[in-house]
């Protein structure tokens, strides 16, 4: 099997893991803008060659991990050059661009847009490792639209490198994934920002940040040219969410002003039932 | 050595799990207004047996771990019935508020204050664990009106679990746990409030949540009825560091709503700095 990826960071390079350990005889091919990603997912063994655009054509399967205002342009002219029989995975954490793009492409029977929610803060070939994806959800949008086998090769390896699958709509995937991701990286960035502005005079300070700092800034060292472009394509629903948490602050601050403590023990006590909620999260 | 730990949750039950691993021929005794706390701790070999308030003249350390408020009431209490050569310790997130109350007590100099950077979202006695502070700061303040006798004993033990010390006083304290600690905590359950309500009727979407979103909101687990009466305590410094907070969240909202996604980039990478602040911290 051919298989080739363009991007060759932390969800890329795992997919090129977990392709090898699971397929014998599969060749991983690697395409990237960073040659220095090339040469490093080489000598980590995650690709087996570097590759052109245009040897795409013997492609069986391409996974494209780039950011989503890449993906706009690479993914139409990946879709030109590969073949009637061949699969393009894309893997980006915004779905209506892409899907509403390729609406009418001749090609669109090729493509499966999914999102796997298997991101960390950390990027780049050396971030990729194998079974990333055990356990992981990965969202798939318009099924219906992939040809049917080429549904079901991507479900077998979804299967095999061990992740569950929700079916949405473009529509509500990038709704509600504001809420579930895009807001808490703005939210981590933000509270960053306010302490490092604060503190920066005084570095002695962080010797009082303990581990609850730590994983609430944690998502505040992702890449700002994943992110960027994630915030503009999602621009409508994570200026929505946004809103609505800084409200939510507005108001825990004003009980505070009002003196209110009793009420902000019942906003902690009813949301204390996140405990439940986040069981089910690796 | 007669130890008494007042409040046998995370905090109090490791310092006691700690001091009966450390000393030879202690008694740790425990007091709690919880029972249920006390039976829970005397099963797991937290304590060795439970006491009552007047038993408190034969301690040789007091170690007083409760909600801040409580300490209010508690700790001038202890500090009437404990002898002259006892060793009181508070381990309270706010310093001023106690600090200011003992400045003219009789037995101020039975009394140390310290913050030891160790908490987590978890509390009560199931919590309590071996060598939790280990490599954690220990923030102790005013330890010039601590008796040098009762000081050096209290090093002592800290130095014997693993801690290293940070000497501050109480208004740098507050002022600078607002925002590496106290900030953190708003910011985390004010973002499980947004996602919770705005997916209270499709439970499903939880689905979506990845370990980013786990970890920004593992705070929102905290309790309550620790935190509200940090956040009285501590109200002019929280105030300040949510205002500093929204109004970033404010910029970023408006950077996006003004399309300048170069902007909201470079906000990003400047916070990126965080690594390499992060990466002293466990």
């Amino acid at each position: 099997m051919n298989v080739f990826v363009i991007g060759i960071g932390l969800i890329g390079g795992s997919f090129a893991l977990d392709i090898k350990a699971n397929y014998k005889n599969t060749t991983v091919s690697g395409i990237d803008a960073d040659d220095e990603h090339l040469e490093k997912a080489l000598e980590l063994n995650i690709i087996d060659k570097k590759a052109d655009f245009n040897e795409l054509k013997n492609a069986d399967i391409v996974i494209v991990s780039i950011p989503v205002d890449a993906q706009l342009t690479v993914i139409p002219k990946v879709l030109d050059i590969i073949s009637d029989a061949a699969l393009l995975i894309d893997v980006g954490s915004t779905k209506e661009a892409i899907c509403s793009l390729l609406e009418n492409h001749p090609k669109r029977r090729n493509f499966l847009a999914t999102h796997p929610i298997a991101g960390t803060e950390f990027s780049g070939p050396t971030a990729a490792h194998v079974a990333l994806f055990k356990g992981k959800t990965n969202i798939i949008c318009e099924v219906e639209k992939t040809a049917f086998k080429l549904q079901e090769k991507a479900l077998e390896i979804f299967q095999k490198i061990g992740m569950r699958i929700r079916y949405m709509n473009p529509t509500a995937h990038d709704k509600h994934i504001a809420y579930v991701s895009h807001l808490s990286h703005i939210s981590s960035f933000m509270l960053g920002k306010t302490v490092i502005e604060k503190e920066k005079n005084e570095r002695d300070i962080f010797d009082m940040a303990g581990s609850g700092f730590a994983s609430t800034v944690r998502l505040a060292k992702s890449s700002p040219a994943m992110w960027a472009p994630i915030f503009k394509q999602n621009k409508a629903n994570v200026i929505e969410t946004l809103e609505e948490y800084i409200s939510n602050l507005e108001r825990f601050k004003n009980l505070m002003k009002q003196d209110d403590f009793s009420e902000i023990y019942n906003e902690m006590e009813n949301t204390n039932h996140i405990k439940q909620i986040l069981n089910g999260i690796k």
